[in-house]
């Protein structure tokens, strides 16, 4: 409901098309389905040109399957995460046409090879093994939405080396999501290699110290390196939503 | 020192043009010019296409006259943060063409009208009064650095009318940054009005249990608003930095 | 044993109808019953008006068995949260007319209408489905405690419009709770929307830097709505039981 | 701009009265007065029958005299929390009719004695002689906002017979306020004497454990007293202004 | 090794009773056995008068059967502490005269009814039902080191008639031992009830804010009653055994 | 008010001697002294043993005097701690009796030797000079109450050598207070060389890690010593108020 | 790639001997395996003198299994930490010559006896039995880095008598590696007996206050004792890590 | 008192040369002076081989001429850190020959140029210009306890090309010590570039969610180098004494 449109509307009801009561309805009425235990936003596309996305984590596949269908009847594409491999199942039985990434725990409703809609190259940058899950799912959303994605796992920087060789994978993406836990210290590596933005993206794994991702959450707050902004622990979709955002720019 | 660089070197020392010995020093010597104090990096403007800013707090007028001196020397503009009234007035003494801006605390010497560089806008919107600081501080910087700002203040969560009566402001950014303490809940309802990018900024405003920003810090981080990252609490130079990495895209 | 009480005691031994030992026992008699694992207060509904609800966490079947008789043998109303299914079915063997709400975790010995005490309605609020196990208990209980509650869920901050289309029913109630977990920002945003108590109850519900809750409750007590109290996460008991108490005022 | 507001402006576009254009400006126009750094509500004494308050802290004189003058200017009385004794004496300079309590820390441009509108009376109990600022803040605004308020101070649980003396007082309010620090346990106890809502404002009065008044808030937030809430740290304003709104129920 | 020991010694080698290097050696051998995985002190019941307890969380059925019974050899009774029942079980087969209080989770070797050699009364405690498995450890662990215990439980302070119907119990008592969760506010209430020492101990009894007993602990070290110590959560040993050695001064 | 009484005054009213108002009046009369600012508890030393004690931080050099004041005339010495030296100028100017203990921060009015109540020796062992001060607050209130006291300064746990010297002064005492910062590892230490109570207090001496005394209350809240218990951070006046109660049993 | 080998490959650069492309292509091979899910680093034995070690938390049989090959394939030896029990099984079955130490947790391909290349004796100290484990995990990496180890355990602070009859011992050695749980004091009083490096390794066992090691990581890091340094929570491979390095020095 | 002392003392009693109690006498006695507030550690050379370091904080200029003149008078060199200006200032009129370094805030009372005796060199290495306080005193206590040092500073890692054009300057160190603030990400890059010890030191320079140096600290302890262990908060002079105690064996 933009400025053009109410101006419409007022201007329907001034040359008597449309009745004020219906047009005060019209005000009234919103874009999104009501479906009990949901409100589920079925003009998000339109309005973000990115469709709503499930956030699987404490869901039953009921859930996840009613609000699924709820954006297929909207013509939209359906992307869930954190879906875990018992749901999933049980989805995919209701939903057949459902693409099941176990790896990065993403369900798939759309086209095989989405359209790019991204003008660069999204960097998925993973400092251990131990981070992968995380990484996977920043890089699964982001070709979801669109995007051109490279993946580059096991660059710690307490072995540079590794890093430095694929320095031109760095410089060459349009913006980079960098996953880390322990100390968290290897956005501020790469940010200060790349000229670009940073999404940096903590991760719960380590023990003693790390705290469940707080030690990396607070190094990559205080990082040196200016380019560097910061998601919640673990959010690799939230990374991989906001670089879409800008590599869609 | 990129790879066509070093492919000309290897080929002028294949030639003979050059001396492996004369070829080793080349290879370690690095753009930067060391100081004493401090290793100011004049190549950064080169490689980045944004200038090595200052970061005032702590520093003394001396140094940040010397870290000032040097970047001149290598022909950039100089910003600096963090800059309180009196180490200020120091630096103007010495070097008399600078601008102090002193409700943003920042410190200039540059053209007065930057050049554009940033493609659209970047919106600074604050919560309340007391997040002026921050908020000057992010638009002050972006600005220097080349982008059109519109700043919005006082338009706190609690208040949606005030907020709301600016979304046209909101929506017609390239890019936002979001500043708040207390609750920290402002990035979440801005980030739900637009489909761009937010850089929320939590700030040491409020008291109690606001622990110094630790509550606007952890909302920002929790908030379920898909488009927003986070920097550091009172940090809008790096908002400002980020913000106008991705305005040049 | 209030002071006319009291009177009326000293009055009765002046004119020799009491005997003082008799008297000083009479002063030492409290109003509970003591059932060896717990003292149960079975003058609580004739002091506050309400009757002693069972905390059920932690508690076993037993327990709670003797506790509902105890009350029930005291002419009360029976009223126990947090009860688990399998505690549940063994206290339903024991007590075959208590009713049992699984998504509430509520189990009820009384009127199925309990008699509406409340003067107006009560209302509550969740901001997403993830947040609905504390929100129906909150509704569970404030319509076992005699008030009329109206239930909105799935109206978080970042999607504005859905919360605005229920400005309505929100502006109607006479206190509301409003449950909230993540960064908790939905209390502050309903707290600018009427003009009524609001309490906010945060929730575990979250991953990451929501530590449990904390970042929600941070949020909610550093609120800038100057409407808002706040409980203990989870507490949606406890929310009820205030709005009860404010509702019949 | 209530329902029936806009209604009317909608007939009055159809029946030719008002042109579609100036509705619109009518419709973006809000009840508040950009004054340059805040925006000032002046409609909402209109909107919730308590006029905005003025937070003092970290506001110079000049902005608590800008404020003030454009909520006089809306016919609002004018009150301001958290002014301290030097920007009392300037903004008194000012406006010499604004009355400064000092012991409070508050402001007040209003009648002397405001109307009473609440329809009990409010209790204000503190638990020892440091959190008396705290307390007189919550009596003096409550008092502003035109309640009867009792003060009840030095009443700490571990001296029980205090409190008991005072059982009366306490059972006579309709509504109470504690204020407490250290451990925070006066709210559990008075809650459990009274059957009335109980709010409950943790200080940051003490030392080493007490960590600036946070082992009183969580004390507070665990209270097993079911009618306690809590608000931030020493605010004892918020306090005040539930309080309020409950009373006026 | 007292100092009278080592002056008999040194006479001894003066006389030439002794040779040196024997001396040398007594001088170095120290009053424990060395059984492998642990030192059993078995001396510690002639220093302090205390046998050595066996701490039991984390340790196997092997472990506590293997230091058991060198306590026994050393002519010690054993007691075992934070032992689970099937602990308890396999070191009954070994140990078939041990006794097990399941409810305490203690196990006992030595006599029925220890000698009292406390010379006052021990009173614990507890602030609910939750907390009786710590009250249940500390009045245990109080009489087998030769106690006599009064166990006082469910007297919360919200509910203060409860427990101020057992002040006589309370005031009888030469040592106290509190034990409560949530805001842990008890050991406030008693402490200003009685003139001796009590013992605080939190447990970890709780949701939501009350941090695994992080808001107990805190709220007793903050007591504003000047006779409250406090020991670790859910430690009941602990206080029971400082509690005995206050008993038997 | 104890039984005795209470039944005496039954008995008065029965056989007409009192006026049943008057018991009343009686009943409800408390025996402490309402002066304004604070409930001052003439009737403590009656009830305890040990005067009320003034908490002089926060309290301005008036409040102090004025309940000095009340508490002279009810007879009892006067002992307050945490006396900046400005106030106690200011107080005795007032009262000019009273003796200021600037090392200790106690002012005191009473017998420059108090009779001998406690039956043994209290030991105040502090880790290193900078505890000095809660020790010596520890110290001297134990003087004052009553005590012989020994001091032990400088005894840290990296050098034994100097601690297990005094071991025989440790072995002596009746109960010991053990002052420590930074790791707060010396109550255990101690605690293993007595069998006596050891009162742990933490202090807040130290830089980083120790964050203000938190790592010195955990570490002696987690002591391995049985015989530990702990107050707050700094709070040498509670450790001597406990070690007085012990030491008079 | 030291610079010895740089200057060699440009020598043979500048005489022919090498083509440009190919020593581009020398200069960025880096001397790792990339294996699809980690890049092994198989130069690091010749670059530290210590081969690079599996860390086995959340790691499959399956990546341990090729991380392993990859490493003999290299030549090296091959020593993973963390390994469960039913992990080693899977492994075991793959590489049966794979010897597995289940109370280290270790697995170990490579001679049975490492040659000795440490110059004198690392020991490991423990202060109860519950850190056994942790201790168990640091002697075992030491022995297999080429160390001899003398291995101390149930030496806690609170009975000195058992730590000091093996000061010998811990004299005798040239590094000592202490692990410690609860209050973590025992690297103080170790440091103070010795004059080496003392390597502090706090553990997360402990209940209540230790938080999970917290604890014993703050006390660790506040001692008093200044020849000590900290690795994190139950980091014994660290500590074994650090101590090898200095043991070779 | 070793065990050669202890068994030639042994021997002198035994052929009569000494007296009995004169031994015990002697055997009590330790090697420290009793100087009123602090217990100087004058046998700490011999023992050690490394001077006691008198820390400065919280000491009054005469509590450090105090223990220096008894350090002075066992013939020791003075080392004093954490001196403020104005202390040294008052320390040097009464000890004339004192040095000040005001950078390092250290105070030597020795030679100039004192004795090598450490057998490598000590890399001390800071991330930024703020942290070269902590980074001086490090340097400094180093050099006075006689090491050979070289200094590097400004080398954060985000611009890795400053670190890496020092990369022999770190391998050639025998032990390092890396100070940093904020994120503390450069001992994990330092530690992946040498194979030598490394001491992290985290520093308290740094804003908003450094925490006070929190962050760094965090990040330091979960390093992925190996060979890195964590003092305190600021602790240069611990690092120092470490890496001085390394670099002799």
């Amino acid at each position: 409901m933009d400025r053009d449109t109410l101006r419409a509307l007022l201007a329907a009801v001034q040359c008597g098309e449309r009745d004020p009561d219906e047009a005060l309805e019209e005000l009234a009425r919103l874009p999104f389905v009501d479906t009990g235990h949901a409100r589920v936003d079925t003009h998000r596309a339109l309005r973000n040109g990115i469709p709503e996305v499930i956030f699987g984590m404490g869901k039953s596949a009921d859930q996840v399957i009613g609000i699924a269908r709820t954006l297929q009847d909207g013509g939209q594409p359906v992307l869930a995460t954190r879906i875990a491999p018992d749901v999933a199942a049980l989805v995919r039985r209701a939903l057949p046409e459902a693409e099941y990434d176990a790896e990065a725990r993403l369900l798939w409703l759309g086209p095989a090879e989405p359209p790019l809609v991204g003008r660069g190259t999204i960097a998925v940058v993973a400092a251990g093994t131990a981070d992968l899950p995380v990484a996977w799912e920043a890089a699964g959303v982001a070709r979801r939405l669109g995007n051109k994605v490279e993946l580059l796992v096991d660059v710690g920087v307490a072995g540079l080396h590794r890093l430095l060789a694929s320095s031109e994978l760095l410089r060459g993406a349009r913006v980079l999501i960098v996953v880390a836990g322990m100390e968290g210290a290897l956005p501020s590596v790469v940010g200060g290699l790349v000229d670009k933005p940073v999404i940096a993206v903590p991760t719960s794994v380590g023990y003693g110290a790390s705290f469940g991702g707080l030690s990396a959450l607070l190094g990559m707050l205080t990082s040196c390196a200016s380019n560097v902004t910061v998601v919640n622990i673990d959010n690799g979709f939230g990374a991989a939503y906001v670089a879409s955002l800008i590599n869609r720019l």
